[in-house]
């Protein structure tokens, strides 16, 4: 069995830099034909020149795959329309972050007032600059999705236009409020249709496991596996797959993200086929994104065969999803 | 300020077997009169030559600090009357575990049925043994006690003499089936009174408060801190102190355990004061469960006082909760 998917995207992707970057980009470069590149650089991605730098960067170590990286500026209020105006060239979208709530979001809003922000929101409501955001509050971690949704309802209601954007949601309260606002849309990654907390927390402990936002419940997951599945065109593959270097997982005071980048479009092949939705696995990974953000992705059409691939325990310092464990599908092909 | 303590009691602790067991076991020793003993060694204790084999054990690295350590069991359903009445000179309690659930728990009971155990449990409760149960069902973690309260429900309302204990109880729920039936009664550790799935998974991860049943939400914790500081007289103190070697806790596939028995008679007496209750103290880590147990402590004093004190960094390869930082009591001095 095999499908053929054309101009596969990641809608949410952790790069990095240096050396890492190195490593983690050609994996995502070869079965994505773009991807939405997070800004939370140290420091954050939040001019018009280092997004020129980043994605010159990037493309340096991804040249000859076909590649784009649609870049993104980490959201600051002090973003006006001329600004903007300008950046919309080189960017796809502004990423918001509340402070301190993930990796390298310190610099991040510390109070999400929209008032306080309507100048840079509704500048980017009239230039089609898509919101996105890391939506939770920051309370208990079981119910911080939950407890931000409030936000998301006021900036969808005091925005009309702007297309906002729940990044990788893990709730069914959120799928949920995906269905109450028009220009509410959402990511959503690969683990969280894989998981619930019980594979993080469960049995023994699993660091590779550890995101933010954390696996919640059975009852959420299954309304993800909905949405998903059903490639709801309000939702969108989004890997959050986020590189941290094995020695900073497996230690005391472990760092939060999946790396899935390389095994993403195979496991999500095995769990469409699964699932007997692999027809839809089309729209989830490229048709809806391409609406949603009004992109037209380059031409690259990746083949994927159900065929055991033993996934490799680390590339460079990082550890995959699935890491030294056999999956059932396997990329077979790639042309331009 | 100080507080001294007659026959502090820790009633659930691993001391595990070897050189662990030489490492842990003088720092229980040292701060406790007597400490009930978890059977779930590999293999688990399970006849009487092993309870009086692995007691030989435990104070031969105990002697001289007048230590008693209180043997258990662990549940077997071919436990019969006869057996127990001999065995009865020996232990305080049998430990059931349900198969699985826990660190070396592959032997406990697969399916609670009460008819099944009912010869065993039957005996128990005519030989005035009690029964200890680590009780979480196979459901999703945040669920597993919850899920487990009809069975402490049936047992109850079945053996209404017996004398069943809630180990470790962690949730809401727990404390109010254990106000319905008159012969329910629990252990709360340490570090349940101090932590929620936030601590353990809420910033980075935290492998060292990793245990189980894993750490709940606010709510469960604020219930666990009025049954305790107040000493409610169906709850006392059981650490469930578990020692990991810091290699399999901070690795891929964490163990789970918090190792607190160095530290807890002084946390407690910081958290109860800072609470306004340490006139509450001395029931909670003793009065209660001679009363519970029908046990009469031999005579310790152990007086603690409010006196910075740097926790060490590890015990042998064993890493300490709050370790390498300050805590606000000490141990001043223990008397025989």
């Amino acid at each position: 069995m095999q499908i053929t998917l054309h101009a596969p995207l990641d809608m949410h992707l952790h790069l990095r830099d240096g050396k890492m970057l190195k490593t983690v980009a050609p994996l995502s470069a070869k079965s994505f034909a773009a991807a939405i590149i997070m800004p939370n650089l140290v420091p954050p991605v939040s001019t018009i020149e280092e997004v020129v730098a980043y994605k010159k960067r990037i493309l340096a170590v991804t040249e000859d795959e076909g590649f784009e990286p649609l870049m993104t500026l980490f959201f600051k209020d002090t973003y006006d329309f001329a600004f903007l105006q300008k950046a919309k060239k080189h960017i796809h979208a502004i990423k918001l972050y509340p402070a301190g709530i993930t990796t390298n979001s310190e610099g991040g809003v510390s109070t999400i007032d929209s008032d306080a922000l309507a100048t840079t929101l509704q500048a980017m409501s009239d230039l089609d600059i898509p919101l996105l955001i890391h939506g939770e509050s920051n309370g208990f971690v079981m119910d911080r999705e939950k407890e931000f949704i409030p936000v998301y309802e006021e900036l969808s209601q005091k925005f009309p236009k702007l297309t906002i954007i729940m990044e990788h949601i893990t709730t069914k309260d959120s799928v949920e409020a995906l269905h109450r606002y028009p220009n509410l849309y959402a990511t959503i990654t690969l683990h969280h249709l894989l998981i619930t907390l019980d594979d993080v927390a469960g049995g023994m402990l699993q660091p590779h496991l550890f995101c933010k936002p954390i696996a919640k419940r059975p009852e959420d997951q299954k309304a993800l596996l909905e949405v998903a599945l059903n490639a709801h065109p309000k939702v969108m593959f989004g890997s959050d797959s986020a590189p941290h270097p094995q020695s900073a997982k497996e230690s005391c005071g472990c760092a939060a993200g999946v790396f899935t980048a390389p095994i993403a479009l195979p496991v999500l092949a095995q769990l469409f086929e699964e699932e007997g939705k692999l027809e839809n696995l089309q729209a989830f990974v490229s048709d809806n994104a391409q609406k949603i953000y009004a992109y037209t992705s380059p031409k690259k059409e990746v083949t994927l065969e159900k065929k055991p691939f033993l996934v490799p325990k680390t590339h460079g310092t990082v550890v995959p999803m699935y890491a030294d464990q056999e999956i059932a599908w396997r990329i077979k092909s790639v042309s331009l």
